[in-house]
């Protein structure tokens, strides 16, 4: 058996969090288990060392930043390593290029190519707990690379895909997956499993267990993720293939705090101006999510659409260049609830029960969007708690 | 015409002194020179490093200390290479490994076998200015090495003989190699120039400037080294090869507080009593420098030698289990004073006047040892800073 642990900045953010780690990945190598772990920098390390490098630029050189975010990740790898190593089992630390983890040259956000498993596997074969430095690889240059956000996460999930693991640990500071956020209602119920495409919809919705990169790649290479708490022995949550005979109609609720609403009213009536909105948009890389049109009373188009908060101020200035509408207006003060689930694929009525649910407590629905297994509705930040509470219960997701 | 340029901690301690450090090796760049700048840790880095390591073990795993360790080199290596490239140059920073610096496996003090330049050129040849984090190199296994104390200096000195550099400037915190330490004679004279083993003499005699590892590659590889400040723009002192046309008699004086005196007297008679006694001491690890002999009135034999302070305990235990003389004495209060210089070899009456001189002031010696350019002088600790002051004016080095 052959299991991939990663440990986050959290888990690993003191020393005596590291011995902690080691006795955790101590426990799975005596069941029997061959073990990768995969580890992220010590917090606080990575905010830094970009502080260092922005010290002498804004937009500092991209090989140069890898090969100093970069260290990071090895601090940890050559620390873990020393103390499993201290307690008499057989280690060998790695960087994401000993490793043998090949990247594209796009510095700061380089996607893995391949994995070239020869050294990871010699080692695991002589006895060895194998410790590999997240976020990181090398590319066709021989030049150090990091993955972006979420990056370790990605290097543990491309890890136990190249190495067929059994199984994928991801541990953080939160004990799995929850049916919605604990902070806003307490009867979240921790799900024992939930779907890929779930896990997906749930991340885009706002919930931060994981990143999607690192779901949709295991998905791709159909690797069992779990994620699970580093501070308890509290089973977590697995995330696997959709088992169709067992699908549950609703997985969860997400709330997303950081959306704000752009809706133009009166667009003008031209060919393609939809287009030419959403262009304009995309070239300032600005991620549009929730998107409706509709036909006004007077024949003009409406169109809506969300972006992030952080986002708003360049959308505001892409569309007063564009001046594609008569009025428009922009409201940051919605949030975005999510319902999840695979069972909405073969039922219908599941979001008439939202609607119903919303309506009864007064809650007005700006906004809709759905797609096969998840419906998003946008509502007045000021009731974004309380939609998430009534729909948790409507669901019934405390059972 | 191609500078390796060597910066140590201090110099590149701080954010601000990185820059200064940048604009230093962009003078260099700017007169035509192709460019090559090695880095250590910034200063304080590598103990908090060494700290991590020897957290959970006295002797931490050694191939994990040492990518635990390289990481320091690395983050100067970066944050230099993201400096230059703000201020508008070229630039690429390579760990030990990129740049080529194979070593053998001996972790935490390897040593180097041979630099493939491979990369290194391509990069000189495309205009860019080189940064190579010093002290760390690479195993045949694919393993980070580090090459111990001085090992930055090292990496310069052998860069700069494997790419046939014209020069190989060591930036540390002083102006140079003095005749002796300014801080016990105002009258130290900067020497302009000073042969290999005139270098290493003093180095081994107590100047602490370059670290004879360095000194001895540099004299094998004929690499011509330049010690300055990076704090200021002084010329430097020259380190070659010896020019037998204009060699001084004496070049500077030397003083090492670091040394404890053991003497043996009625020492046993038996053969090999002396080998079996340096061999416990070499089995200790224990570094005898100064050794003499002397038969004593009653014909047994006395024996004495030095040996650091820091040794002296283990020292006397071994001595206590060999059991070897009627009497062993220890002096902790004493000190060695050497005259280092090319001259020596070709002239008589260089020791005369030091005896000569010392008697004159009544500064009792106790033991002497000379080599062909060395005279050195073990004489009470309180006389140490006298006894320099007076040979170095009895030698005219403040002229």
């Amino acid at each position: 058996m052959l299991i991939v642990q990663k440990f986050g900045g959290t888990s690993v953010g003191t020393l005596e969090r590291i011995e902690a780690v080691a006795n955790r990945v101590i426990e799975t190598k005596n069941v029997g288990a061959d073990v990768v772990v995969v580890v992220s920098a010590m917090s606080g390390v990575t905010n830094q060392l970009v502080e260092y490098g922005e010290h002498f630029s804004k937009h500092p050189d991209g090989v140069a930043m890898d090969m100093l975010l970069s260290s990071g990740e090895q601090v940890t790898t050559a620390i873990l390593s020393i103390a499993l190593n201290a307690k008499g089992y057989e280690t060998v630390g790695l960087t994401g290029a000993m490793a043998g983890i090949i990247t594209d040259d796009i510095h700061t956000k380089a996607r893995i190519e391949k994995i070239d498993t020869k050294r990871i596997k010699k080692e695991l074969n002589s006895g060895k707990i194998v410790v590999v430095a997240g976020f990181q690889g090398i590319d066709e240059h021989g030049n150090i690379t990091t993955l972006g956000r979420g990056g370790s996460d990605l290097s543990a999930v491309a890890l136990a895909g190249a190495l067929k693991a059994d199984l994928c640990e991801i541990f953080t500071d939160v004990d799995g997956v929850y049916t919605t956020d604990p902070r806003i209602e307490k009867k979240a119920r921790k799900l024992e499993k939930i779907s890929y495409d779930e896990m997906l919809e749930l991340a885009s919705a706002g919930a931060k267990v994981l990143q999607n990169r690192s779901v949709e790649m295991a998905k791709k290479l159909n690797v069992k993720l779990v994620t699970r708490s580093s501070f308890n022995h509290n089973e977590g949550t697995l995330i696997t293939q959709e088992d169709s005979m067992e699908a549950v109609l609703v997985s969860g609720i997400a709330l997303d705090k950081n959306q704000a609403r752009v809706t133009l009213r009166g667009v003008v009536d031209k060919p393609g101006i939809a287009a030419e909105i959403f262009t304009a948009l995309a070239n300032e890389n600005i991620n549009v999510d929730m998107i409706i049109q509709n036909v006004g009373l007077d024949g003009t188009t409406n169109l809506g659409f969300t972006v992030p908060q952080n986002e708003l101020e360049i959308a505001k200035e892409t569309m007063q260049k564009l001046n594609a509408a008569k009025h428009v207006e922009y409201d940051d003060a919605i949030v975005k609830v999510s319902i999840v689930g695979v069972g909405m694929k073969s039922h219908s009525g599941v979001a008439c029960l939202a609607f119903e649910t919303l309506a009864k407590e007064g809650i007005n629905i700006q906004m809709i969007s759905t797609s096969e297994i998840k419906i998003s509705l946008v509502v007045d930040q000021k009731y974004g708690e309380l939609a998430v509470r009534v729909l948790h219960e409507a669901y019934k997701l405390d059972k």
